[in-house]
């Protein structure tokens, strides 16, 4: 601890906040649930196991890859205000089994059709495309399994509450009609009005739906809620921009995915909208937008929100 | 009210059981209650509309059709325990939307392949692949949704019970895992064990899961709700049963999907592993199980579950 005196009188200045430090710890404590949760062992009180070849599909979705950045949202929402980590980490998985059942579908060939992920074949590719449907379906389902486990550790009010708050960050007034706008929108010349609109649903809702839950595991005044959903929705905005950024100037294997690839769909994006520059800056007032909505909020913990704010626009893959 | 006058003492013996007039009551019920939940309106709290064309092809893979056997199970089931009626709508409706998702995926290209269902048009001969695929995903996420309103007349624990069941039910070690299991089984000549174990989670899963998810709307007792669980089983799986003997021995006009389509896909059967004769035999077994399981629960208000258990035996479409 950085321990500063000042006139005799020792004074405690906290450390800086290390995002790599926390990141790690908390990665190793979702990787660690996820191989647990995501399993073929026949949950209680059904007693039929799952079969072993949907979820080796399944696993190859979730395990081994991705940032985890809704994961890490949770925690650090929880972290914030000082929740119930118990009931965090399960919505933390939660919302990842959501983002990942999500990539799968989204890769298959009516949708995206991509072969290519995180640096290895998708799973339709892998598995094939039946299965790969059928473990994207499991996956959502999983999601609300682990949302509402038959324990007193979680409360039931706060079981019901993720849920609903998972729901509708997943479904047709969130991620999923986000996808269908964007799959009405190839080839269309969108304002900057509805490209907005588009990706706060597409993948605002769920990082934003994120933040919101990891917070509603401690007990936030209203007022601080509403903060942290400003503080979502900007960084639900800024990681669009940079994604389409990123498209255009990384290349695959940094990105572990198809670069060029918006383009190539003839997609709309901010980059081909706004042009790369404007683009850039709009990413960095979305930051200040959202560490503006954070310090408002006066939690407790906030550091670890923050530096994902940062990582979030800084980020070159 | 059949009354009667023994020495001069009336007595009431109970009218016999109506299914037709109680399924037309219960069904007003649920349509009513489908048509106002799945729509375009923002669900309170997140302030964005779902894409109307995404609402189009969910509604239509909902609505105008089906036998609704799932929502009767759960209002019957709840009926038998006395339960929470308002709690039990939402659950009729919610897994409703779980066997309409199933069935959209079901039906898509890559899984079955179908372009007939109830008699129209497959969702995604209608509405194209991407967004039959983004239908079902929205439908899954609506059932968690409905079960978790933001409203005390369903108690939280209620509502985390309820999403804890379906979300079992309809996962990989329920009906999904029981469609990667009949998918790897084609062409293969399964044993009548695996059969069995592939309905039980395909169909059977969801069908009982509807049966205990109207039976903890109440209170039963812990043998109770084994009775139950026993009798959802027999009825499950008599219903594939019957499923199978009408595969082969109805037309597609009374179906309302492909006649003959297990057998032309080569799809193991109970009818092509027993024969027809004996699996109508199997039937009735099954019915008679289910019957026994009911009436050793002891129930309040059973005759809608036992009217119900010999319609799914005795229906010819």
């Amino acid at each position: 601890m950085d321990t500063r005196v000042s006139h005799g009188v020792p004074t405690f200045a906290p450390a800086p906040f290390e995002l790599a430090a926390w990141s790690k710890l908390q990665l190793a404590r979702v990787e660690r649930a996820l191989q647990n949760w995501v399993t073929a062992e026949a949950p209680a009180g059904l007693g039929h196991g799952a079969p072993a070849a949907l979820v080796a599909a399944m696993r190859y979705a979730v395990l081994d890859g991705g940032k985890r950045l809704r994961p890490m949202l949770v925690l650090a929402g929880c972290e914030a205000v000082e929740g119930n980590a118990t009931a965090a980490l399960r919505a933390a998985c939660a919302t990842e089994l959501i983002h990942a059942y999500s990539l799968v579908h989204d890769d298959m060939p009516c949708m995206d059709n991509d072969v290519l992920r995180r640096g290895k074949p998708t799973v339709h590719v892998k598995y094939g495309e039946a299965q790969a449907l059928l473990a994207g379906d499991a996956l959502q389902a999983l999601a609300f399994e682990l949302l509402t486990p038959d324990e007193a550790a979680i409360p039931a009010a706060l079981q019901a509450r993720l849920c609903r708050l998972l729901a509708q960050a997943a479904g047709s007034a969130g991620m999923a009609g986000g996808q269908a706008i964007d799959l009405a929108s190839v080839g269309l010349r969108l304002t900057e009005r509805q490209l907005t609109e588009m990706h706060r649903l597409k993948t605002g809702a769920l990082l934003q739906g994120s933040v919101v839950m990891g917070a509603v595991c401690g007990a936030p005044a209203p007022e601080q809620l509403t903060c942290l959903q400003a503080y979502g929705d900007a960084l639900g905005l800024a990681f669009q921009v940079v994604d389409d950024i990123l498209d255009v100037t990384a290349d695959s294997a940094t990105l572990g995915k198809t670069a060029g690839k918006d383009a190539a769909d003839d997609k709309p994006t901010f980059v081909s909208l706004l042009g790369l520059a404007r683009s850039h800056e709009f990413a960095q007032e979305l930051l200040q937008r959202a560490l503006a909505a954070l310090e408002q909020a006066g939690l407790a913990q906030p550091a670890a929100l923050g530096a994902l704010a940062q990582m979030v626009v800084n980020r070159n893959a």
